[in-house]
């Protein structure tokens, strides 16, 4: 998932998250039906699942690579850079389990491609399978609108495999994955894909 | 935990979260025999664990407020502050359990005051409670030396009891909490007290 913040967000006084949700509700209602804004949909399902003592599932702060501080002003950042995120965007925990996701959103209907995949977060999804936690990718086919959720253990096999293409078509995340289905309130209701694939449940 | 950045080390090219934490850093650097880095100290067993396959246990980035980013050259942030963590400082998996905790230190001989612990932080490790994951502190009598592994629920038992005062004695975290075993690597054991505490097993 993109990190840059959207130079829109900066004009004012609102927190990061808060101008991040506001420029998002901005793009969404000047054109709702280019689809939905990705990361808002799951901050928003997050926050549903937290407040309804679900699960507890945070967005990981970007990363940024401090090159100068002004100490004479409030410990003030004038330098530094966005760095690329070594792990994954969200972790958190859902029935006493470890729970560590990356989203990725692509505009094909046929594949996503693995250019936007780091090595590291392969890396680091393959330690939490490692250590009994549950390691996912969410993906998000803009044009289909929709979203499936597909063990990491599929892509780490298809990444670190080096005759594959670099790229899992939709046909074989449809069949190793699955839906989410998409309501209101949460929006994206990801946690009952995890309840019937890791949890051995049936939707609620 | 404090999270400032080090100027020492803003000076090459280390990563954010070797960054951290610049006034408090310098004091140690100041006078190296009162205490260790217990941010680096902690940084250092995670990598251990993790590099050893142990456990995978993060650091969560900073937050920082952007103010300004220069698009024109490469994204750079011009203007930023720090702002708090409204979480705890480490998350991670272990044995398939969520563990999340935070590091405080102190130079008191007697009690950690509840000054640097917030509401929020507070109640991120309720929910991870709730939620069946495991939530501690690790604290550290920089004056003596020694670090305690307190399970969260003590913490947040006395910091919503109104009428205690806001504080932890140094006998009452004897009490209910464990003396953390420090060596070369890993730097600090603190996963043999959890071992003992949480999965009901000897140190290793």
């Amino acid at each position: 998932m993109i990190n840059y913040p959207n130079k829109k967000r900066l004009d004012n006084n609102l927190s990061i998250e808060e101008k991040q949700i506001k420029t998002k509700e901005k793009k969404i209602l000047s054109a709702a039906n280019r689809g939905m804004d990705f990361e808002h949909a799951v901050n928003s399902s997050n926050s549903y699942y937290d407040d309804n003592n679900i699960a507890t599932i945070t967005k990981r702060p970007t990363p940024i690579r401090i090159v100068k501080v002004d100490y004479a002003h409030n410990a003030r950042i004038v330098d530094a850079y966005f760095e690329k995120q070594s792990t994954t965007d969200y972790n958190g925990v859902y029935k006493g389990k470890y729970i560590d996701f990356e989203c990725k959103e692509t505009k094909s209907t046929t594949a996503l491609t693995f250019n936007n995949i780091s090595s590291h977060q392969i890396k680091h999804l393959q330690k939490v399978i490692n250590h009994g936690g549950i390691a996912f990718f969410l993906i998000y086919f803009v044009s289909l609108n929709e979203i499936y959720l597909l063990d990491a253990s599929y892509v780490i096999e298809r990444y670190t495999h080096k005759e594959e293409r670099k790229s899992l078509a939709l046909s074989y995340i449809k069949e190793k994955g699955h839906l989410v289905e998409q309501g209101f309130i949460p929006r994206l209701k990801y946690l009952d894909v995890v309840d019937k694939v890791y949890f051995n449940e049936e939707n609620k």
